[in-house]
């Protein structure tokens, strides 16, 4: 009989695959730029597609573009437990963001595979087809489209910095947009996703594997301050409504604010420009973003009231107006309680250290967390360094992170 | 015997000519465009050709597009009193900047003319071609070019944000680049510069007249802040190196220090960009200017090193990088002692009320005061309002002000 001792992934293997994977859409900068259904993305997946092949899997491809590698179930072999992540990636991302889940859950189903023979429920690996939004405001497209929360009519609508809609995009790569609703499935039980942490906390503290609790939940708003264009040498100090400066204070007050609140609230300025934005005009506008995230949803929402609130003082007192408008907002996802527990009992029964810990980032299984029972396995990022070339994890902690999750899979389906 | 008393301007030609010359470059917006050498700028030369013409002044133009009207002196009739301003104006720009000057000297000599004859010395007012630096950094290319500052070369190297060259511009409107040195002349003893206030000092108190006492230096910087690009969900608040916190901080410091230096100091961030510039990650760099003025040139230079000095401390707290550019730097002006004296007697033989102040507004009168004795004469802008369609000087405190220099320019020159 297997013990889950007796489960282990292939080290060079996964190596050899973080290196191949990790060039496609390299630039000359380094970073990658490998974004939904161009060239690169194109390149991936008729990548991993052979490698599931190679681990002797079913495979097949959806009618968004997601790539899936099934080993299927005996008694219960019409259910499935899902596990993967994303294969774009954001412009110059890293190697491992997304990569690694894939490439992990390939090593996994193969190991069990070799180790353990036929599950008694499917497992399935997939290489979700978007989820960084990095073309398109696509919001998890790849996913979504798995529970059938997208539709032909999105393809139309949505698109590009170049205006090139997601339906023409897909027919370039042969997908036929008419098929979209075809992607959903009913037959997903369980989620299980491997993906570097992308901040610093395993890193820091030199523990193995990070057992996610749950997902920050977020709001991006757009905030513009209105002011009075001046003369920059003949208007006198106390005389101006000066846009940028109320811009400035307000977004000190939002980083001491978040500070105060303590961790793992935060919240960044990501975006700010001046109108008319003359070195001799003082400013009559500045509009800047706001990214706010937290993973207890009332903790996220009284931030924001007190920045809202914060903000008008700040106004008033500059003799400016503010205007906050919403542009996107995700609600906070709460990791299955079961499935957290089962992966800190294995990483015990493994000799493995854990700690528990929030997802600061957004992920794939913020949605199926509303669907079916999930869970994720963080690996550390060295220097908590994500989305930029310099983003890295140790091989070895690579390798561990699929060995747990082989582990656990064979714990949900044997 | 004809007293300052007798000198007096037409205030209905005044009005109507302002109104004339406030629609020539006006855009859809309702703001003047009239950059150097366009369409706008040739209208609007010939217009006031034309009315120099019509008051009997002797009309040229010199090779850089300057238009003089001519009052010629009888004895020392060789050497030259000049009056006038600039005809081009800022993107969306006013009527009275600059305009007022050319149409309050035609108006000055034309009164001269009438009443008191042919001066002793020569009078000139000039139309000057380019002094707000809008289409090109022409760095008042006007009067540069009759102080023999300019040249050919410089017109081959200066091009505006087209690529065109001043020397394909010069041509296009019939001037020849090759003759711009002619342009100078060496027969020029005094510059008298009517204008208005731009700030809102004379308005606030209720005064007539400004007896400008020198022009304010300036320095432009370019200030670059340089963090770490890192993931707005992923990186707590204190592992952070955020460049436009860091760049926040600076432009709140920046506006204390020069608020508790005092008037006239002042300081104005016009510019901000932020790279990368997503609304999820962290801002890596943050660029911003920096205008700042004081009539006080050591003034200028200790709070430029004290502001230089609290950024590197700002810096140093976030572990940020902070670079400083020095992008121009224009000395301050004194005026006149003897030219106030005389304005300020003139007003008060006339009943007008003035004050003396410093202008925190670049002229042409900087450029000329470092050259030959040189007065500028202010009258309100109501609200401070400058730079904007929304510039106003009533009629009243234009033909005031065009009167206390023909009064002025009776005493230097009869």
């Amino acid at each position: 009989m297997t013990t889950i001792n007796d489960i282990a992934v292939s080290s060079t293997e996964m190596g050899d695959r973080i290196e191949r994977l990790g060039v496609v859409g390299r630039g000359p900068g380094g970073g990658l730029v490998r974004f939904l259904y161009d060239d690169a993305w194109r390149a991936a997946t008729d990548l991993v597609e052979g490698w599931m092949r190679h681990a002797g899997l079913q495979v097949r491809r959806d009618a968004v573009g997601n790539v899936f590698g099934r080993l299927p179930g005996t008694t219960d072999g019409e259910r499935t437990i899902l596990t993967g992540s994303h294969i774009d990636t954001v412009r110059s991302g890293g190697k491992y963001d997304g990569a690694l889940g894939i490439i992990g859950g390939i090593a996994a189903l193969a190991a069990l595979k070799e180790r353990a023979g036929r599950p008694r429920r499917s497992l399935e690996v997939v290489a979700i087809c978007e989820e960084e939004g990095s073309r398109v405001a696509g919001n998890l497209f790849g996913s979504r489209g798995m529970l059938g929360l997208t539709s032909t009519a999105e393809t139309a609508q949505l698109t590009d910095a170049d205006g090139i809609a997601v339906a023409d995009m897909m027919t370039r790569v042969g997908l036929d947009p008419a098929r979209v609703p075809t992607a959903a499935r009913r037959d997903v039980d369980h989620f299980v996703e491997l993906h570097v942490e992308q901040g610093p906390v395993l890193d820091d503290t030199g523990v193995q594997i990070g057992v996610v609790t749950g997902i920050a939940g977020l709001r991006h708003q757009l905030l513009t301050v209105c002011g009075r264009p001046d003369h920059a040498g003949a208007t006198p100090m106390d005389r101006r409504r000066d846009a940028l400066q109320g811009a400035a204070a307000m977004a000190l007050m939002i980083d001491d604010v978040t500070r105060c609140s303590g961790s793992p609230a935060v919240a960044t300025i990501g975006q700010l420009q001046v109108l008319p934005g003359s070195v001799n005009t003082v400013a009559e506008r500045a509009t800047f973003s706001l990214d706010l995230r937290h993973p207890s949803d009332p903790v996220r929402h009284r931030l924001l009231t007190e920045i809202a609130g914060h903000c008008r003082i700040i106004a008033d007192r500059h003799g400016l107006a503010v205007e906050i408008t919403d542009r996107w907002e995700e609600p906070a996802a709460q990791m299955d309680t079961g499935l957290q527990q089962l992966l800190a009992d294995t990483a015990d029964d493994s000799g493995v250290s854990w700690s528990s810990l929030p997802s600061g980032a957004a992920h794939d299984s913020q949605l199926w967390a509303r669907h079916v029972p999930t869970s994720m396995i963080f690996v550390p990022s060295v220097g908590g360094r994500s989305h930029c070339e310099a983003e890295y994890t140790p091989l070895e902690d690579c390798v561990r992170g699929a060995t747990m999750l082989a582990r656990v899979l064979y714990r949900m389906a044997y």
